[in-house]
């Protein structure tokens, strides 16, 4: 499970694999990744694993790779962008439900007091999803989050949210497929939330995407057959439920995984505990002037120290945002 | 939703570009077809959402078609081959369950009364798949079922079950890919018992497998995270639960579906009401000789009247074994 530092051939290999490949394409595959151990590693466990004859060959069909998207394939801060979507819809739909002006936890928001209106915990986080992603059908709710994510910004940055997608995993991603690899997003976030623009924004299609969801139903409306979306959980893809989501969507155990928060751990631990060569990395957010900086004391994202040991033990790469990436968010 | 009979230049184009490929080709693509209205249906679909410029042109990123699997891809008489898995199973774990002896409705089963241990109905079904479904980690699962796929042999033919397969199915699977269309399985069998076996026998890899599924729990057991396999059903891939399935997996309507039986029909009525060129298929078992004859009193794989005439209705095209079929198995 842990990598074999010793292991001089493969070492070797890789590199030599690696030097060819870049000089292939003339150009580096991962330019927004500074030289060091993180990009070091990812090449050459690349280059193993796709070598013919190499000892750590891995089929292409088995080259299953997984992602977790929140805090690993964009940002997180200051709230999950999922809810900061919830929080619009309440506002967008408020007028069609005068009963929430003195409805918990809707009054508050309206009122602008996200604080008060999360101060119910998950309970009330529960109802205003329920409230704003359920009662419609799946094709009306792929609407919804399409004109969402093409107007909506962010409060610090402003900008769209899908301009607040880490340049170097897009690369990573790109890379990773480029060489036969098939990647997926393991997220806790809403499937259905994902989908719409997954593929447009990281080459990864629907069918791909693997993530929290509650029920649908199918039924005929005038005649047409569609599915609603009801307000109740179906799974939640989170902790223990990511590779449980994994077997259910993917049916085999990565041999790659990434993510940057405990959220992620039993995916991690699933992919390594498989046999042969494994990959494992977590996104370290250091990086308080180009992004955020936090860890293990945030409530969006913890990286508690308990995963940073593990992670060590383990020898799953830890990617440090302020020293490993050239730059955060893609440039226009 | 319905064909255009009258589009005469979308044909006139589908059977150039059909030629064209069988000429390119040097073959014909679905050698055990007969020539006829079915098969012709099949090229031109393929060849007016393949070809750019035509109206119907369907991007490869859309191009999913899915598959039944029971009675679709392979046989499914006398019963649902899981279901002889099943029998087999409770057979193998008796020594381990003196309890059995006699507790219905495994007391009927180990003394050769199949039709008896099934009269208790849907409980009685549930409890034997259960008791052979479940209490292993999904890596044992897989491996029980691949040894049972390799060595168990179908009561009728002597046939491994996966030589029980449809020899034009396969071909149809296979250039439904070469042109761009993304397979996948949608079947009420288990998603676990098909995925050991999906890729080598019909080309389609487990992520593309969606099934029928009981709930599933990370755990460490002796340090090695595993998933095992819990008594509860999380899920039943049938009927209303088809579509249900799809957009869960898939997350895109299909604009192909392939079944035979009325836990079929919300599947192709879910992909006929897609906007666009739509393409649904029954297989129609008529083929009493060379395969089983049954269709609205059968109680495995019913094809109802009702099914029948909504097919006529919206112009899915219809199967018959005996006339479209040159081949129904594979040879050696």
């Amino acid at each position: 499970m842990k990598a074999h530092a010793t292991d001089t051939l493969n070492g070797v290999l890789a590199l030599a694999i690696a030097f060819v490949v870049t000089a292939a394409h003339g150009q580096d595959a991962l330019p927004s990744w500074n030289d060091g151990t993180a990009k070091t590693a990812i090449l050459e466990f690349v280059a193993k694993t796709t070598t013919e004859g190499s000892a750590d060959f891995v089929p292409p069909a088995h080259r299953i790779a997984t992602f977790d998207n929140d805090g690993t394939l964009w940002a997180e801060q200051p709230m999950y962008f999922q809810l900061l979507f919830a929080l619009d819809r309440v506002k967008a739909l408020a007028p069609e439900h005068p009963e929430w002006t003195d409805k918990e936890p809707f009054a508050a928001l309206l009122k602008g007091d996200v604080k008060g209106a999360l101060a119910g915990g998950e309970r009330s986080m529960v109802e205003i999803i329920m409230a704003t992603h359920a009662g419609m059908t799946t094709d009306e709710f792929e609407k919804i989050v399409k004109e969402w994510v093409s107007t909506a910004r962010h409060p610090k940055t402003r900008k769209l949210y899908t301009e607040m997608v880490y340049q170097p995993m897009l690369e990573l991603t790109a890379y990773l497929r480029a060489n036969g690899f098939k990647t997926f997003i393991v997220s806790g976030g809403g499937i259905e939330f994902m989908r719409p623009w997954t593929e447009r924004v990281y080459g990864i299609p629907p069918e791909q995407v693997v993530g929290s969801s509650i029920k649908t139903k199918f039924e005929l409306q005038g005649g047409k057959p569609v599915l609603v979306r009801l307000p109740e959980v179906n799974f939640i893809d989170d902790k223990t439920g990511k590779p449980v989501g994994i077997n259910e969507h993917i049916g085999r155990r990565p041999i790659a995984a990434f993510g940057n928060s405990d959220g992620d751990r039993q995916m991690l631990e699933y992919t390594a505990g498989g046999s042969g060569t494994r990959f494992c990395l977590l996104v370290h957010h250091d990086d308080a002037e180009r992004e955020f900086a936090y860890g293990a004391e945030s409530k969006i994202g913890t990286f508690s120290d308990s995963l940073m040991s593990e992670a060590k033990d383990e020898g799953w790469v830890v990617v440090s945002m302020k020293n490993d990436w050239k730059s955060v968010f893609p440039s226009k």
